[in-house]
């Protein structure tokens, strides 16, 4: 292993200091290291949309200075006096949370991520957009050798988000939707296809056809024709929505073959309504899904690097992140942004 | 076996000849006996809100001259020539569906009840509001002695409705919430106290409480008090709304714990409408179902007789069928009415 250097503890890193996404460099003294946490060089962090909803305290929650990124990939720079299981300069990974009870009924029956009291990576915590971060040691992860660190890093949110609920709902050779091919979308597709499914991706942009089919979807659909998907009815057993727009949700429910499911894991805007007398004739099911648990992580970290599954990447160096926050406002990142702090 | 009358080709029926509650006598002549048809001659018909719903042409599907009747139970009188284990003058109980197709993925995989070809008994059919009725012998269910013929009607739709979802998606000490204490939620309390779960019951009728625990419920909440759900959040792993009035959703969303279930098995008036971000960081699921399938049935008949559960029931003729009809409209039977021709 490398020798890592610690951050000293001072934290160099960026942050909104009010609402907005307007990022300013920011010098803080992390907590004091609990005996079970550890401390990680920061050598990459994935941008997500939920760092631009939170810059903007879109959903209420976020505290300033906000530090986003919970993407993070990194070497062990520190270890608590207590840590099991990983080493000083080891390669890990961190997600959404940063820490969790481990006593509630969801910790302990494996569902850490619906643990109420989870400590999230960038919600009242510094998160990834910096040099170093420290978190509770159980939720880093170590990364297989096959995934590089820029390819890895989205994997702990957006390819977590997908992998979860495919593996949780899914079945070798069933006909999978998926709504929305962006940095989510893209690597739903590719699980999909690893899980032995008929993959179908629907989007807004025609653009997007030839690479969703290289991504690993069977067919696609172009949402934005009039009546697309009304010769699609009946013919999904699961859908994945994927995007923060508001949909025809009735007319996708309408995709389903009966018992089927329709799984959002964006947060659209507005409120999702249903009309119940089809919803309920077809024995259908609206499930949600939020990032994964400890051990579904890891499931998912091994099956990617087993299937060779990878985001498509464009690599930024940490210090031009406003400029490159604007491009992920403007939704051209293709399919994910990384920033790294290695260049 | 007693020997049982046929209808010689003539059965005498109550119908809805035009839209709206008011029944007539009505003969028909019965298609043919298929080869894997039986006939039943009607002892007792169970009267479910669905009947009143069909009869106003509330969901758009109803054919007239609409004879009602879903939750029969009655002798076999003729038996087709290729029928397999039924007897002539054997008892059986017939629901929701009185065919399927039997050959489609829904059929051949255990779940008939979710058959896009299935044939409703009184949908393009005509119900058991009558002296006979022929269906498809392969979902007429011989009835455990155990179960009396009043008691047992109001279990084939009443009694699957609500025992279908509970026996899929509860498992032993979970807490369980039942909204509305009426035909199906009575039987719901009963189901899930069996199961082994902790029951809350939520109604609108603070009379109902003492009868919600007899039936089963560990609790009772009177709805109609205000703020009432408040002190609840986060209380119950699954519950089962089996009411058809419009609720406030994310209240009762809210009441769920982390990745827990909201079922509908009532239609609601107007859309069932959910705010995105607490339904998903909560992985929350909004779940249906419809009916049961042959396999459940049996299930539920047998696990009926053994925990001897059954429905409350008002017993009357036959010719009383308005107003009976006028007398279930109103909400006032208890808490579930049965006609009979052995009066």
């Amino acid at each position: 292993m490398p020798s890592v250097e610690g951050s000293g503890g001072r934290i160099d890193a960026y942050a909104a200091i009010h609402s907005g996404r307007q990022l300013e460099r920011y010098r803080y003294e992390p907590k004091d290291l609990a005996p079970n946490d550890i401390e990680i060089a920061v050598s990459h962090c994935g941008m997500c949309h939920t760092d631009l909803h939170l810059a903007n305290n879109d959903w209420g929650i976020t505290a300033y200075p906000f530090v986003p990124g919970h993407e993070i990939v990194g070497a062990v720079s520190q270890l608590g006096s207590t840590v099991q299981g990983l080493k000083l300069g080891q390669r890990v990974g961190v997600g959404w949370l940063a820490g969790a009870c481990s006593v509630c009924d969801q910790c302990s029956s494996g569902q850490d991520n619906l643990c109420l009291n989870g400590q999230p990576t960038c919600v009242g915590h510094e998160g990834g957009y910096g040099t170093h971060v420290r978190v509770d040691s159980r939720f880093a992860f170590p990364i297989p050798d096959g995934l590089s660190s820029e390819v890895a890093a989205p994997l702990f949110c957006a390819g977590i988000t997908v992998f979860s609920p495919l593996m949780r709902h899914v079945r070798a050779n069933m006909r999978v939707g998926v709504i929305g091919i962006g940095g989510l979308g893209h690597l739903a597709l590719q699980y999909g296809r690893a899980l032995g499914c008929h993959v179908t991706a629907f989007s807004t942009s025609a653009g997007k056809g030839n690479e969703a089919k290289r991504f690993g979807a069977d067919e696609f659909v172009h949402t934005a024709t009039p009546d697309a998907l009304k010769p699609r009815a009946s013919t999904c057993d699961f859908i994945l929505s994927t995007v923060t727009a508001g949909l025809p949700w009735n007319d996708y429910l309408s995709l389903l073959r009966p018992g089927g499911k329709l799984c959002i894991v964006g947060v659209p805007d507005g409120d999702v309504s249903i009309s119940p007398f089809p919803f309920i004739l077809g024995q259908k099911t609206l499930v949600s899904s939020v990032v994964g648990s400890r051990a579904e992580i890891r499931t998912m970290l091994e099956f990617s690097a087993r299937h060779k599954i990878a985001p498509q990447v464009e690599v930024f160096p940490m210090h031009d992140v406003n400029s490159v926050f604007d491009r992920l406002a403007a939704n051209k990142m293709r399919y994910r942004g990384v920033l790294t702090n290695h260049h």
